[in-house]
């Protein structure tokens, strides 16, 4: 299909938004961030908020993509979606069906890094579960990041492409996925992340390719790219960091 | 692809590989449950692990599937797979698409569902969250089960082919994935649950409906089916429900 990409996500944050949103980036495809553009021009979040209210085939939460008639939602398959129909999924189809198995287990990072700093609900303020939310922060550092990062690791060293990339012969939307966790983690727990980013040679290697894409070199560095802050996905709270 | 379709998932457990699972039973499909069968067969839970260890496009976790040359990890993206592969899932492109955003909104209440008992981490036991896992449970039980339901009715009711399906004109995966979430909820949550079933008449009369699918209804009442348990994702601690 030919038509133009609208893609809706709070206006403030990257968030989970920000996995398709690098995906229509790297593609330069002709794509709109709705509730980011004035009510004028149909934007804004009141004109999202509509179309989730609407009674028939409305999705849960944001991100959601209109593509002609499709809606899709869920970051993961939204990503996916894109890159299959914008050429940055593998041609291969057991390769392209890995990409997406991948970019689940990424959302899956994001849900767990989300929830370091909202354990008990997303309902409640952050100052509502600080001790928990140090209890769960110190899990996720020690267990769930060697597991997870060790785990693109070994996929990335054994594609048996010897691309370099996650799979297949090129980039892909896995590999842009992974970048932004990177990115992600990188920001929220910097104490952690340096002091155990040497054990992770490949993946660290395709985050900085992805940043040398020259349209995500070009995106990263415009006004687009929402910075980090402590409304997104990521936060940095410095006590919910350690070595 | 007319290969068999083999699930790798903890024998033990309905857990998360019963999405796939109630898919690959509902299309009565040439399948293996390769971890419930015995180590002669080639099967349990080691050479489950095997293949999680191998060096090359290995899953995180299961469940997992193997389908010719295909691996296809995340329980969503495998229910969702299976259905478009044996015909539980809509032909129409958008409708499909629908279903697919379906299946994953559908694994974000399962994970939460979990966390009600963990919200500290999986590597913990659940009396080393015992506190956390009460304040959690308020917060789903009061907050996150009407949202989630409220949602699956409003795309029920608002199906624009009136098939009382969630999307399209027949039982799909992701009806199925909703018989599963309700089932469980109603196992681990039977106070809240009675409580406010009432108030969705359409979800319950899906799964009334996929209940009674001759394939389904076979399946439920056979020995595949594992009884719920205190070891899955939807558990049944007294302390965790309320009204």
């Amino acid at each position: 299909m030919g038509e133009r990409f609208d893609l809706y996500y709070w206006p403030q944050i990257q968030g989970r938004g920000e996995f398709p949103r690098l995906v229509l980036e790297a593609a330069e495809a002709d794509y709109r961030d709705v509730a980011r553009l004035a009510d004028a021009e149909g934007g804004g979040v009141a004109a999202m908020m509509r179309l989730m209210e609407k009674a028939e085939r409305r999705p849960f939460a944001p991100p959601f993509l209109i593509h002609g008639n499709r809606l899709v939602s869920q970051a993961a398959e939204i990503s996916s979606y894109c890159a299959e129909e914008l050429g940055l999924a593998p041609q291969d189809e057991s390769d392209r069906l890995f990409a997406r198995s991948i970019a689940l287990t990424t959302a899956d990072l994001v849900a767990e890094a989300h929830d370091t700093h909202h354990p008990i609900g997303v309902g409640l303020y952050y100052e509502d579960q600080t001790l928990e939310a140090r209890r769960r922060s110190q899990e996720f550092r020690e267990e769930r990041i060697p597991k997870f990062l060790g785990w693109f690791e070994s996929i990335a060293a054994g594609n048996p492409q010897r691309s370099g990339w996650l799979v297949g012969e090129r980039m892909s939307h896995a590999d842009l996925g992974l970048f932004q966790v990177l990115e992600g983690l990188r920001y929220a727990l910097p104490r952690r992340m340096v002091n155990i980013e040497s054990r992770y040679r490949h993946i660290w290697d395709i985050r900085n390719r992805v940043a040398q894409h020259p349209p995500v070199a070009r995106y990263l560095t415009s006004s687009r790219r929402i910075p980090f802050n402590e409304n997104g996905i990521f936060r940095r709270y410095p006590e919910l960091d350690a070595d």
